[in-house]
């Protein structure tokens, strides 16, 4: 420890929402805290993901909607500069003033620099005019340093400067023509955003033989439906092979490997992340420097001894999902209090329990395509007595109220032998607040037959429970 | 019992959704079952009321959704005729042939008519053409007639041909000028889906402080709120004392206690249901002419020999909710199987649990008003320990994106004791989704510390979830 070390009870690195409420926590509980950030604080989902994206894809889904609605009529196609003002707008204009504010009233100490460990319980923090200031920790470390767009090693694909959901999120310029590489969450909703504002030609290069492969596979169909009838061109099962951008300012040819050769004015990758653990000093603590970091239920690392490591949102491998992030930061932070104190650091709310089997996840497509818990072919795998049942969402008259000709499919995946839910899928228009109640159900376990009192309001879409409960044989 | 007597095992009178499901599940259940309904098979709810008024209030959704939203604008006023031809078609034309094949096709008997009891287990049918039919039950007759809209007692009201719901939602020709009495779900409904569609001068008259004086205070007060906003003029605290309309084509005038007048092309009546029991013959068993008919929790009347006679939906006088009759007639169909057939008849799923403590509601205005449970005041009247928090929906994330300036109020009624939901109100746009999720832990008795590992997906409208939590201490 150098002597001119300034002392905190807990150091975290990484101010996005995750970290932020990690800090949140520990000061809430009578600790005091340091909040180490390089970039804009309060994160890439603020700036560059979860939020600039609802903004670009929410006036998609409302047209949608008009165009469903008899009696009603847009004047035009959607105001792509108004749009991307109010995109602006919810990311503060890429200031994070707010944010630091927040933090520094919280209060904590905000500390602007590229913070690394520099053994136990020590950060380094190289400030952005280059001088490096020593950190020291009296309880813990949390990192919350989160991920990071990967770029796939395609010959010529880094060369041609690809969008990332950085720059996807962030556009300026909507371009005319797009590739998009992916079929994940973020290539469906930026292919769809983008093109509603006006990639009018925009074709996506999709790995796997469907859309959102991780989730029940009505999902990628329901949407591959709704790309198909907007015109946007979605070849699957192929992969790039070989990308050129021979001018810096021109386009951009991606060459597949059925031999086809398309050519437009940006080129997305939407293939995955990788975890932002490079740089941040995990090998002088005897960690390997590409993550993850390995955690037990109350996020503190497993590999670290003496016990004052934390490691918090996508760094710990759980889940890639700024909620799951949240939610593990609130406890991280109480746990770390509780420790602090000498308290019972054991309770149920010090626990992560919600990783394993009740994280949701909602893509804001149109249809909206809204999961949590396992999927039929998880629960399978994990070896339980499963019953799957589906219904239509398009026969449930509260849904076709709500949008005429109604499209949309759910999906439950029961325990027959405990009769609790383990996951359910919602597909379809203006489902994204369905998805809690299965959210309560499955982290609740609340059992069918309670289920089955719990009502639904008549006409609302929410009736595909009672659907859903009379197909398990209610 | 005359020798002509059709038999069944059970026969329903009243064909609304309510006799409808009752039907259903004793058919399915192995049992005969004729189904009597006099008017349109359907129901009150599928031609009159809720049904229709969905339809002409989604599309005002949509359009307050969209004036909301930077980049999109609507090429000109909603298209009345459209919408008006939406709602022909979602009440079928008023052609109730459909409903009928479904009840024929279970398979049940349909018979038109006007059902009457004649004595125990018997019912006689006036047909159309004036033909008297007798029918016998061998184990129960269902009473599922529902109600009608009742209208008060006011000088020259019924004289001046009073629009009820079924004239408002039936509307062929939407007044310019329209004067609404009540301030309860019908009143509010309507009088906002009829200025939406061209009566441009509306005027509310509320006997009460407030609108929807039911629900949370906060509800009404920010509906009160909107309606300002629309040009809707509410005159709270006043009653219609005379009503003339001295021409029958002509105008309406209302005089109000205050001494005020106001002209007007329609008046609207949405004060309250009459249950639909004068002339079922409840008389010739013994019961009070004018109902409710007392049930126990398996839908039986507790006030006939022999336990024949049931009673599901509004005649029971429980609740005048549609989904919550359906409920009733899930239960009441499923009991009388179980005791026909000497099985157990005291299962969970035979008693009604949710009418008293979990029976939802949502009020399809701008702002929707969604609520489940009790509210506070009801809380805490019934001596529950109470906890009552309350979250600004405007501070949550997921709401502005999805609506830019949101304004809405959401609040949850704890029991300290056992810490759990006894109640929950949304109120804001878009909430009707909501509210599922809260009948589901309300229902299930999910305790708190469950609730706090069902994590609300990221950014989503349901934060609210997490928010609300943290304001009772997680």
């Amino acid at each position: 420890m150098a002597d001119e070390d300034a002392v905190f009870d807990v150091i975290v690195i990484g101010a996005g929402p995750v970290g932020e409420i990690a800090a949140a926590r520990v000061v809430r509980g009578g600790l005091t805290a340091a909040v180490v950030e390089k970039r804009l604080v309060g994160g890439e989902c603020n700036y560059y993901a979860c939020v600039p994206s609802k903004a670009l894809l929410w006036p998609m889904e409302l047209a949608y909607a008009v165009s469903r609605m008899p009696g009603l009529g847009l004047r035009g196609p959607i105001d792509t500069p108004a749009v991307l003002a109010r995109r602006d707008e919810v990311v503060s204009n890429y200031d994070d003033s707010g944010y630091v504010d927040w933090v520094e009233k919280l209060p904590a100490t905000f500390v602007r620099g590229h913070g690394r460990l520099a053994g136990p319980r020590r950060v380094e923090v190289t400030t952005p005019d280059g001088d490096v200031r020593g950190l020291r920790a009296r309880h813990a470390v949390v990192i919350a340093t989160g991920s990071a767009p990967d770029v796939p090693d395609v010959p010529g694909l880094r060369e041609a400067r690809p969008w990332t959901n950085q720059e996807a999120t962030s556009v300026q310029q909507v371009p005319k023509r797009l590739v998009v590489i992916g079929g994940g969450p973020v290539a469906c909703e930026m292919s769809q955003a983008l093109h509603s504002l006006g990639a009018l030609e925009t074709t996506v290069i999709v790995r796997d033989g469907r859309l959102l492969s991780r989730i029940e596979p009505f999902a990628g169909e329901l949407l591959a439906l709704s790309f198909a009838d907007a015109g946007i061109d979605v070849r699957f099962g192929r992969s790039p092979v070989r990308v050129e951008r021979l001018d810096p300012g021109g386009p951009v040819t991606v060459h597949t490997d059925d031999g086809a050769r398309i050519e437009a004015d940006e080129i997305l990758v939407g293939t995955g992340r990788r975890l932002a653990v490079d740089d941040i000093g995990l090998g002088t603590i005897g960690l390997e420097p590409e993550g993850p970091i390995e955690v037990d239920a109350s996020m503190r690392a497993t590999q670290v001894p003496d016990g004052w490591l934390y490691a918090t949102g996508d760094v710990n491998g759980r889940n890639l999902l700024t909620h799951m992030g949240k939610y593990q930061a609130r406890i991280c932070g109480d746990v770390i209090v509780a420790r602090a104190n000498g308290r019972p650091d054991d309770l149920p709310s010090l626990r992560d329990t919600a990783d394993d089997r009740g994280a949701p996840q909602v893509i804001f497509t149109d249809p909206q395509v809204c999961a949590v818990g396992l999927s039929e072919a998880q629960a399978r795998a994990a070896g339980f007595p499963v019953r799957a049942v589906e219904y239509d969402l398009g026969q449930v008259i509260g849904a076709l109220l709500q949008s005429p000709g109604y499209t949309g499919r759910a999906k439950l995946v029961v325990d027959e032998g405990r009769r609790v839910l383990l996951g359910a899928t919602f597909v379809g228009p203006a489902t994204v607040d369905l998805l809690h109640g299965a959210t309560i159900a499955v982290t609740g376990e609340v059992t069918l037959d309670r289920l089955w009192h719990a009502v639904p309001s008549f006409p609302t879409t929410s009736e595909i429970w009672l659907y859903l409960l009379l197909e398990c044989g209610l």
